[in-house]
């Protein structure tokens, strides 16, 4: 925990000021002159902002950095599933090389905290959440990362998952993950019952993965309602993606709304450029907890992604039809301040007392930092400089 | 033009070769041994593909390079195009220093021919054409211009329209503009037929903004059809945006399809992340020229794109759901051929004889290089060095 001063930055776009960091807590804003012996960085009038989160990613299937992967195959769910499953190690993605490179590259672009899914399968057991732990061990201090235990290939369609689970939760995994109840494993009441029955168990949360659209996603919402209302989970579930409240029926999507609100359930989106995806402005006026992730990148599924919070907010502005400077900044909540809120995250922010976890953005206004494209000039973790220019100054992937 | 050795380029990403250039034409391919006092580059074993073609923008609207322009206006289609016209020049978007920059800004990232739609309008005349087309006499050499006279604020709605464009099309532009005969001129009956009146007297094409979406997208484009039928326009009538093929009718957009196909109209699209987009696949296997554009960029209807036609391949390719090698393939063969094909060009490719319009391309693969966000190491125009390392080196914006 560092001790910094940060001249000359604008905090959240607003006038140029100066920001002391104690022990990597913000201490002090204003004018401050240097105390003896601390170490200072001239912001150069970029834009402070906090951390950016990206709360739903999969830190273990990327191939970023490796020799290009091709693919010919069809796009199924189904089937995308089964291929990584079967072929990824002997591919090369080595879980903890390639969690180190795609986390390294979130930290570089700003981002302070990861909310990762993480394969369990019965191919693999606990051996890629073990990968991305002994990643999440090197990177302490420079990106924090909570790992999410992920039955990608099904629960009820794998039998030996719920064990894998069991056993994932009891060493260290800080979530409980799920994905398409009827989708995927073709047992909406077996899976949901399993994961309630878990994370009651552990006293985790959960975040599940609902690609399903229309009204089979609804269905399944309502399903989940239903156990989160039962089991008092409230406040502790999330939904990734929620293709279902992209639907063509207005009505329809705004009594799903009032029942999340209602039980204070997250949705993550990642403003998937061809699927119905949520209206994240929407949601906040309704007054949901909205967060957004990278998903995965460049890996067996497809070729999209970069590990940059920056571009994934410029993803959900252009699919949400932003357009305004209200529009973009609202973009730019829901990548930072927006996972926070779902994650749960303690001292998260630019007051005084808050963590440390800072970015510097290149902008004449935050809505210009949003769409310019500019290298993250500053970069820090818990007071510490971890980052200048678009490259990580620490951490070797 | 110029005479150049290119050593070492892979075409359409193939194996590694050399290209003679001879008076801006390609002369030779294979292992080549260089002609006495000819100029040689490396290429690096980079990936050559022909130069790319923004085949819709608008070169007189960007704030590229200027100040950033705030925006808190509501996102309605009159009320943008209102603004824009009334607030423009005041804004400082002045036409010809800002096509300078976004046209060379395109060159920079591997353009070699752009189809720039320009206002036109009771307002401004035919000044907004003016700045364009001296900006397209400064960049001879550097990148082609095509202007199509572009009634954005109406054409029935705004008497006096008719006369500035049959004033355009005998100064200069090349093909004729239109804008949602329903959406925006209340009389789609009155626009299309003057404007089929006025390609017929000048013997020009025609390329139309439609917005419209759903079934009314699809009256208007049936009035088209009738109209190119009836006035021998096959060939020569081009739809941009065309929402309505976006529409959530499979059959109905069918019948479309086969008969855009069948007058041969060419189809541009952007690939708008939040607008009803049509499936460029679904054209291509019906047949259908495809090209692309990034459309406005920057300007005060969205803060939104770069004059990057690799980066809007992404954005189509995204919205299309691709995600294979091949996939990739064909977003950027829509950026490339597929314009040329929309502008039918003489001489594009890379075949013996074809203009020496080109293009490196960084990457491993096709697909790698599409997605991989590196600069152009190596742009060439009629056989000369425009730009390098994503930066132009000749003309000054
Ligand atoms: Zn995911
Ligand atoms: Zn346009």
């Amino acid at each position: 925990m560092s001790d910094l001063l940060l001249k000359n930055v604008r905090p959240l776009g607003a006038e140029a000021t100066d920001i002391l960091i104690r022990a990597g807590r913000i201490t002090g804003v204003g004018g401050i002159e240097a105390p003896a012996g601390i170490a200072v960085e001239d912001g150069r009038n970029a834009i402070l902002w906090p951390g950016l989160i990206d709360a739903h990613t999969h830190l273990d299937k990327t191939t970023w950095g490796m020799d290009w992967h091709e693919n010919e195959r069809e796009a199924v769910l189904r089937g995308r599933i089964d291929f990584e499953r079967e072929n990824r190690l002997e591919i090369g993605i080595d879980p903890h090389r390639q969690s180190m490179r795609h986390a390294l590259g979130l930290a570089a672009h700003g981002a302070s905290h990861i909310r990762s899914h993480v394969d369990i399968d019965t191919t693999h057991g606990l051996r890629l959440v073990e990968g991305v732990q002994e990643t999440r061990e090197k990177l302490r201090g420079i990106i924090d990362i909570e790992i999410v235990a992920f039955p990608q290939s099904g629960v009820m369609v794998m039998p030996g998952t719920v064990e894998l689970l069991d056993e994932a939760l009891a060493n260290g995994c800080e979530v409980l993950g799920g994905i398409d109840p009827c989708g995927i494993d073709r047992d909406p009441k077996g899976q949901l019952d399993a994961l309630f029955a878990l994370a009651a168990r552990h006293g985790v949360g959960i975040d599940i993965h609902l690609h399903e659209a229309g009204e089979l996603g609804a269905f399944t919402m309502e399903l989940i309602f239903e156990r989160v209302r039962a089991s008092g989970m409230q406040g502790r579930f999330a939904i990734s993606h929620a293709f279902a409240l992209g639907m063509n029926d207005h009505l329809r999507v705004g009594r799903l709304i009032e029942q999340i609100a209602e039980l204070d359930i997250a949705i993550l989106t990642t403003g998937a450029p061809s699927a119905t995806v949520p209206s994240v402005r929407r949601l906040r006026e309704a007054g949901v907890r909205v967060g957004a992730g990278c998903d995965g990148i460049r890996d067996t599924w497809g070729p999209w992604g970069q590990p940059d919070m920056i571009d994934r907010a410029t993803i959900i502005g252009m699919r949400n039809g932003f357009r305004s400077d209200s529009d973009l900044r609202l973009a730019l909540q829901i990548v930072s301040q927006g996972g926070a809120d779902v994650m749960r995250l303690e001292g998260y922010g630019l007051g005084i007392g808050c963590k440390a976890d800072l970015t510097l953005l290149e902008g004449q206004t935050v809505a210009h930092a949003v769409v310019n494209r500019a290298p993250r000039p500053l970069v820090v973790k818990g007071g510490r400089v971890v980052a200048r220019d678009g490259h990580c100054i620490v951490g070797t992937p």
